[in-house]
């Protein structure tokens, strides 16, 4: 897993050359949709059938063998590459073609974090109103503003025992992880010309979360610059 | 169901004086969190049991008798309101004190609004990068990217058959009435001092989708605007 | 001078019945364009002459009688008001009829709001580009990016030696009060139905300044969050 | 004049090679700092002297040979740019090193693009509230809201003859080259970690303006989007 697109292209310019005829190629890093598809051009072009297969679910996910793979290639590459990951994850999704392990990646992250900041702001409002963040939990929760930020990482401590907010926010996936995302999501949204102004909002306040020095914390933790703590 | 905080307070500045000793106030009312207590106040004043309680569920809601009643007020007056609510709805909250039924539906609406924007962001960017839709939902349904906006009430046609965006954005709920809710959870926002940058630029793209016409579209009809269409 | 709406209608619902006969009354108050239209309709009902008239210029303005007053009300108490403010004030303009002092004064501080953040991303990323501030002073100050927060206030020390940055942010014009006006663009904007999406970001934004306990530096400190110092 | 990074990179590894000793290396595209920053690195191992010279002034002033150049590079590099930069603009700035011209050019027009959002909102604001645009510009630009977008290109017709406004936005400068320029400075502040919500917001609805089809407009025609026109 490597941090950005650059260095997987460097890796694979080296690694193809240099790979047994017919290796399978499997990348796990998550990075932009256009260097993901450039290297599978490159692997299709010296005969080599790749996936990328960028993961969710955390070091719990990893040490539990319980991540999730969200893999990109020709049905072919997915057929030999499902077996593998399912050693490491629970739940292989194959989405398509190349590239789109990581569009589907950017794009569930994306409303990840937006709607993480959605639950952080429902509930700071709530809270200068006097409303109860259990009771706001106990009817959101079953209602139309439910949503996994709420109902299985909830960013306040109480209704979601497991959550970070218990533990101070102690991750989990940090700010500067969702951070990374949202900026290949703008990247992409830039390159293809999709207006996307809720990603770019969220994109910004993770960049002044991380700004002030709480990019290590978890991502949930952003209910705290909202309130001013 | 009156239309503001004003409207509310008229009316009730003529009931008061003028209701059976003993009458039970329900107001279900979309309206101000500051003018429900006002009005509260008031009645409490003149001896008067009262409660807030707005509605969600829509048209569909209230001919099925399926609506939820969000309700504030004293644990008193909301035993005597609950069997009554109960035959319009389905479920009936006790939220806290006067108030918190408003508190209650605004914060839960300011998370549904910021959701779907973020959904209609998420398929739109996908569309885009060459993500098929229904991939896209088998995979964030199940993932971190679930809410209700996305599983109950999917912005584009397909993944949900019942959603509004399968009959042309046909409300439903429709954008005109969750520009109102976030304009009332931007007012309490304002009032109480609490930054909500989401909400406010929730509010914002409620406000250009009405000002070019299609306030009488289903609030998920907002991909339409953020697609050029 | 009042802080808000109700304390302005509250004054004047006492002073009207008591005012002596051809009394000129100056509310010099900033508040809601609806309140000082709505205090001006009353005065005029029992015969007075009135005018808005907030004031810009800060202390210093006022120590040196150099304040700007932006007046709404009729041609005939606009006369009547312009030699008594012209001893407080440099600069006396007539907006229009009632209310449109107050118009004035939020629609320029909106755009003062907006620009003074504008300018400080654009000196923020300059200096991570590594390029010097003076520099960007120089060319912007004559360019298409020329704005006053810039050239007449600049929220980085060093270009324009009179403005705050240079002692650490001390106001001047603090972040407390253009979070008051930003929040009376936005109840305006909301009442109205005008979308006003970088006013709302901006009211946000001076939001999470004044949460975490920045409110009473001057305004141009914004870029200090913004740098996450 | 190429249009993006990737294009003048590939000319530039073209050129380096099978130029004379001696040349004199002016690139005049507007792209990306990093790139800029590469091509200038090529360039001097090879023993060449170059200069990145983004212009601005529009069709306008290329004509009329009032363009405006700002260059990155050294100074002796400079030194031999500035005679033949003069004969095609009237002002040619030295930014600093290899890149600085790119630096400069975004960071303007980063201001720029959120300036004129700014005047669009605070006018379309004015006209909701009944205060006629040729009075808020005679209040605004001798104010602390003074910016070029409002005092050299207003937005709404009237105040300023020569803008856009008055020949239904028929470019100068269109939305479409505004929105490459926003992209620029937002893929710069990813790439360096600068957060910059307003710079965001700009570029987020620069691209609605776009995906309605409106991106050939001149740039000062956002305000149709905000007033929904």
């Amino acid at each position: 897993m490597l941090p950005a697109g650059p260095q997987s292209r460097a890796v694979y310019d080296a690694v193809i050359p240099a790979a047994e005829k017919g290796a399978l190629l499997i990348d796990c890093s998550t990075i932009d949709v256009d260097s993901a598809r450039a290297i599978a051009t490159k692997a299709s072009a010296a005969g080599f059938e790749m996936v990328d297969a960028p993961v969710s679910g955390g070091t719990v996910g990893a040490a539990n063998a319980t991540l999730t793979f969200m893999v990109g290639g020709s049905e072919a590459a997915f057929g030999r590459a499902q077996p593998i990951l399912s050693k490491m994850g629970k739940t292989i999704v194959h989405a398509g073609g190349p590239g789109n392990g990581q569009a589907a990646k950017i794009c569930n992250n994306m409303i990840l974090g937006i709607s993480m900041i959605a639950v952080a702001e429902g509930f700071s409002l709530a809270a200068k109103l006097g409303l109860d963040a259990q009771k706001l939990f106990d009817i959101s929760s079953k209602s139309s503003g439910q949503c996994w930020s709420m109902t299985s990482y909830c960013p306040v401590p109480g209704p979601v025992p497991a959550s970070p907010a218990n533990r101070d926010y102690k991750p989990g996936f940090t700010a500067d992880m969702m951070l990374k995302d949202l900026k290949l999501a703008q990247a992409a949204a830039q390159t293809t010309g999709q207006a996307t102004p809720l990603g770019a909002a969220a994109e910004s306040l993770y960049a002044l979360m991380a700004a002030k020095g709480d990019g290590p914390l978890d991502f949930s933790g952003i209910i705290k610059m909202l309130q001013g703590r």
